[in-house]
């Protein structure tokens, strides 16, 4: 293998597929990235066997071939280097790197050991756009914890149905479910529960780019793929494994009616809640009252050793009175989720669950539980 | 107590004297920042009984007295409110923090039981440029390691001699000596040994601002006084114990003659090494190869699982061809201390001593000392 690359792209396509690479002290190759030259593109590849990611940079290549070195240590190697045409050749599985006053070579290994990353050719596959989708899994990713016991919770469940996709994620004490229109109907309804892990990846690695995402599934992978500006060529795929399970009917869950609805300031209340969440001590209590003779939200917290905290915010209420307690962490990440100015804080009675949802926009919902009164 | 003060100017205030509050699970109350409202003027002080800081804020005073409070939980609560006036006021050993839309209670401590600190009245003084004293300080201040059985070396040398200041610090590999002129020449020599925390506050806190420090001494503390703009009083205070013992007779081991001069880019230089050091394995190894018939110089580095690594850099070379091993540590931490586009790097045949300076500035020498061949 033999190839010409500008320092800045090599780095920046590094940056990339090193995310996803550990310390796999018991598969030693999964610290490794596989460099493969191929007509026209030097492709990069990482994985660590639920998660792949390869990405394709436009270059000139004087001979195909591929070489497998450590991810990690090549990145932050390349970032040193000046910012000029690099000559990168494989020589005995070792990687050999050329540039304006260096001359390097970096121990490698076999790139037949390199496990093999499953490809999805001539299947169906939906299109999306791409920088609404990742700000709308961005609004629920962080939402599932690692559960051992219910391992399709731990995932972000994606359901496509008309021309609509729904993704919902979920810790079973709150929920936040976010609505993305599709330029197509499906032609027939189709679920699948995504890891966390890929999806974290898919916001980082795409977030910011403007073009349509391939959404492509099989009965247990799925990959999403980003095509290139320049050429008719894919840029970098997401490849992920899916969990199995049925995911719960969370419908069920979200609440129809209300007994108190309140819109209040978003940056306030968050502020509010996180000064009174120093005073709650340990079980993270906060109690909010919601007055509306007042036209006012009260928030108080207090804690024998530290102290009591007491604030209000002028707010629009319809409804009664009322009274709640909160996890502060819960109502906190739902407002952290939501970017508009003003949030609409709908609670049900009797300690059921409220509702946090942005101002003028019907495609995000957060649920969450009060805590029980003892 | 009781006073009035805005938040910014509490905050800032808060940020510095927690610095060094830790986590004092024997005693406690170091935890804790002291408020103490004198006239016109609201005082923080915190301490670890090794280093003290004080400051001072000039403010509306209603009511004399004090309050201790936990320091860190207090600045973070403070940073959470609106950018406005605060009424602060003391019952029962408790602090009320009220402010627009907020009502507070943290529950605090008995002041008497907050620790003396020392203070320095009608004593002798040195005056100092204050931002040059914090940009030559922060030059020599990291090289100190924490020694036990030399306890001496694990702090920083001041020697005061003429209109002369002189600072110093070792950790037995290298040394760094920074000379700052006095404006008045001291009327005796005097030195004392500073505990390395204290010298780190003291940048931290004051290292931005412009005017005069003054440095009190008495024979076992020293203390940092930093003036008030408006008024005639002290601003900041950081107060210290001394280090016991007799700091080596280190003017010995700054080499006098060289067998090679060079003169090299410092960005060029430092970026070299820092990319050789990834090949360098274990002992941190890196070589470098004068070389005057090719006005350049080489640095190599190798590790049989990691690979090879060669670069050189053009330089202007006096002397004898010479090749010699460094910790790569060593030679980075010396260059990073230097700021000139351009180093002096002499280096001193059969494995003595080498210096690195800055080009144009003869107030800063930083010693190290090459690896053994073996």
């Amino acid at each position: 293998m033999k190839a010409e690359i500008l320092k800045e792209n090599l780095k920046n396509g590094l940056n990339v597929v090193e995310k996803i690479v550990g310390k796999n002290l018991s598969l030693p190759i999964l610290d490794n990235v596989l460099i493969s030259a191929e007509d026209n593109f030097l492709s990069l590849s990482s994985t660590d066997l639920e998660t792949a990611i390869k990405l394709w940079i436009l270059t000139k290549i004087i001979k195909k071939g591929k070489v497998v070195v450590p991810a990690k240590f090549l990145s932050s190697f390349i970032a040193l280097l000046p910012n000029e045409k690099i000559v990168l050749e494989e020589k005995s599985q070792g990687l050999y790197v050329e540039c304006k006053s260096f001359k390097n070579k970096i121990q490698g290994f076999n790139p037949e050991e390199f496990p093999l990353i499953p490809e999805f050719k001539n299947l169906e596959f939906l299109e999306v756009d791409n920088k609404k989708f990742c700000q709308g899994l961005a609004q629920i990713v962080d939402l599932p914890s690692p559960s051992q016991s219910r391992p399709e919770i731990s995932g972000i469940y994606f359901i496509f149905s008309k021309n609509i996709m729904k993704i919902v994620a979920t810790d079973s004490f709150r929920l936040a479910e976010k609505n993305i229109t599709l330029d197509e109907a499906v032609k027939k309804d189709i679920s699948f529960i995504l890891p966390q892990k890929p999806a974290r990846e898919i916001i980082n690695t795409l977030g910011e780019k403007e073009g349509k995402l391939k959404i492509y599934f099989s009965a247990n992978q799925t990959m999403f793929e980003f095509p290139m500006k320049e050429a008719d060529h894919p840029q970098v795929q997401i490849t992920s494994r899916l969990i199995e399970g049925e995911y719960p009917n969370y419908e069920e869950i979200i609440p129809k009616k209300f007994k108190t609805h309140v819109v209040i300031k978003r940056d306030e209340f968050l502020n509010q809640i996180k000064a009174a969440s120093l005073f709650s001590g340990r079980i993270n209590e906060v109690k909010i009252k919601i007055n509306p003779a007042g036209k006012e939200v009260e928030i108080f917290a207090e804690s024998p050793d530290i102290g009591e905290s007491m604030s209000s915010i002028p707010a629009k209420i319809e409804g009664e009175s009322i009274e709640a307690s909160f996890n502060h962490k819960f109502l906190t990440d739902g407002l952290l989720n939501i970017r508009s100015s003003e949030v609409i804080f709908d609670l049900s009675k009797e300690e059921g669950p409220c509702i946090l949802k942005p101002v003028g926009d019907a495609s995000y919902i957060y649920v969450v539980m009060p805590i029980k009164s003892t």
